[in-house]
């Protein structure tokens, strides 16, 4: 069993530590948080509190960190960290510029130890139906993929709301929803398009509409809102061969699949004030519908892979050059939408 | 009752047809078709058939005449019938270009006679909901309106897959979805993008995504698919205070209106693979859902008001102005497509 000190017990610091006590991998060796009142509350949950970052980071029997405070300060904890001979993970965003990831990667490629990225929502039950979805090929290759997230309780009113800490929904949601379209879509993305809500918000971006173009001609759209009192779906996938739809990440994937196309003259429908022959819709005979059963998903596998590969018996599954392109698109989405334009990118 | 003619008597020719045989304003003269076929089956149809369009445009009964033709021969019919003294009805989309627009209303002025275009679908009760929820103001300025038709059938195999026939999607259902979105936004475009698609014709477009942003900051986003397998809901609206969506014509619009924002802390809530704040859904405390009753429509009031406004009674209800807007629009559509990017305007 490995060792886990956990750096920030936060929302998600306080997650990892209930986690990790529940894991067939690893242990807890303890917290640190600078503030008083989560040390408190870390104490009160029979966590061991260090005294320090430093008295944590000297601890000779933790394996390994995991980086959960404020994005602002992920890069001088990270270095410091593999500095002192531990394996690193981060929260999610790793920082806000691909510069500091590059300076990470570097620190940890002198350390010889591991750094990765805490990208959990790889194991969300919807976006692993879309990606085993498009590596089925049951509906053809992937022509366009659409994800929304919609919520309705604006930008969080702490530090996620204030720009020099990294707030903003593009580092908070959007870095997973933007992770896991790049895990479905590994051809280059040859342009993109972002651009940012405030309406709750104008220091930070409290939602965006991102609209990736890659080489092969496919396309996604990645959508983060906080001011919306219904939501759209979730998942939307047009392929050669069918559509398929999420509607909550609670719900089957449901599946239309052309089985003929038929380019017989077809019998116009009414539709609202008019017909119409192009909208007219498909039956049974040429489009087959079914729905997916819900994937299995077991966000221990992350820990599982972490504590294998700091053996060396297995690779990290979130990579260096995942979390740089990731961290790539993010930069390119602040610059779209600084300029209102289309970017030309090569990532 | 107004005696009215109809050039072209294919689809939509056959079903103006149909609808003046049963109105209470106006009585059908005829029609014609260079055809031999269509004219075949209008007098099957027990419906008058003129020999050319010079005798039906000679006819002096004949008040008025509706263009039913391919979308690259309405300029010319429209000026030879308004030199023929006679009140106009062009089909959408009036024609392809700003410059054939300004031709067609220098031609209207110069006859002193009326010239308007078959904008059907602002009778589309999907339409006149958003339109009267937008109106009524009970959740605030709208923020964003997005509309989409979603079909699977690709684009219609006659010359509406040909360019120089005015083909394309942009040009068929498009222009629909720009008007009624124009019905509902009268602030200036300041800026647009627009992406096309070419799934199953590579000469015209078979789809399109087009986002405009206005002058006050509100946007919408138009979109028309005709590879979609599964279809997204026809209108999302937020707003303000709420949001509402019409996931089919045939349904209700549900509205979700905020009637407090509460600000304090939110419970973090399961969703897939990791807790969330921002995405915590609001309970009936502070958000109130309703449905709304679908509106009454009657397509007949489209030619009811051209009847009154022959005879000075009325203002027409689609405009020059109107027309040359949604026409504006388009152009820009095609630019921003070419190019790219996002366009800068001022319509």
């Amino acid at each position: 069993m490995k060792k886990i000190a956990v750096i920030g017990y936060g929302g998600q610091g306080a997650w990892h530590c209930g986690q990790i006590l529940k894991s067939d991998v690893c242990t807890l060796a303890g917290t640190y948080d600078i503030r008083e009142v989560r040390r408190a509350a870390a104490a009160a949950n029979g966590i061991h509190v260090y005294g320090s970052n430093a008295e944590l980071l000297a601890d000779p029997q933790v394996d390994a960190v995991v980086i959960a405070t404020p994005n602002d300060l992920h890069e001088a904890l990270v270095i410091s960290a593999l500095e002192a001979g531990k394996h690193v993970i981060c929260e999610k965003p790793v920082e806000m510029s691909v510069a500091s990831v590059d300076r990470m990667v570097a620190a940890c490629k002198k350390a010889g130890k591991l750094f990765t990225v805490h990208h959990n929502r790889r194991w969300d039950v919807d976006f692993m139906a879309m990606k085993q979805l498009a590596a089925s090929g049951q509906i053809g290759k992937v022509l366009n993929l659409e994800s929304r997230v919609h919520g309705s309780r604006g930008i969080p009113s702490d530090w996620r709301g204030e720009k020099e800490h990294g707030g903003g929904m593009i580092l908070d949601w959007g870095i997973h929803l933007i992770d896991q379209i790049l895990q479905i879509f590994k051809q280059k993305i040859v342009r993109l398009y972002c651009t940012c809500s405030h309406i709750t918000n104008q220091e930070v971006d409290d939602g965006f509409k991102l609209e990736l173009y890659f080489e092969d001609g496919a396309s996604a759209h990645v959508e983060l809102g906080t001011y919306n009192f219904l939501p759209l779906p979730r998942f939307y996938m047009q392929a050669e061969k069918g559509s398929a739809l999420i509607t909550d990440w609670k719900h089957k994937t449901h599946v239309a699949k052309l089985t003929c196309w038929v380019e017989k003259d077809v019998t116009p429908v009414q539709n609202a004030a008019d017909i119409t022959k192009t909208m007219a819709p498909r039956d049974h005979l040429t489009l087959d519908e079914y729905d997916l059963e819900i994937p299995q998903s077991d966000v221990h596998d992350f820990y599982r892979n972490f504590c294998l590969a700091m053996d060396g018996k297995a690779e990290q599954l979130v990579t260096h050059q995942e979390i740089r392109r990731v961290m790539s698109v993010v930069e390119a989405c602040f610059e779209s939408d600084a300029k209102k334009q289309t970017l030309e990118v090569n990532i």
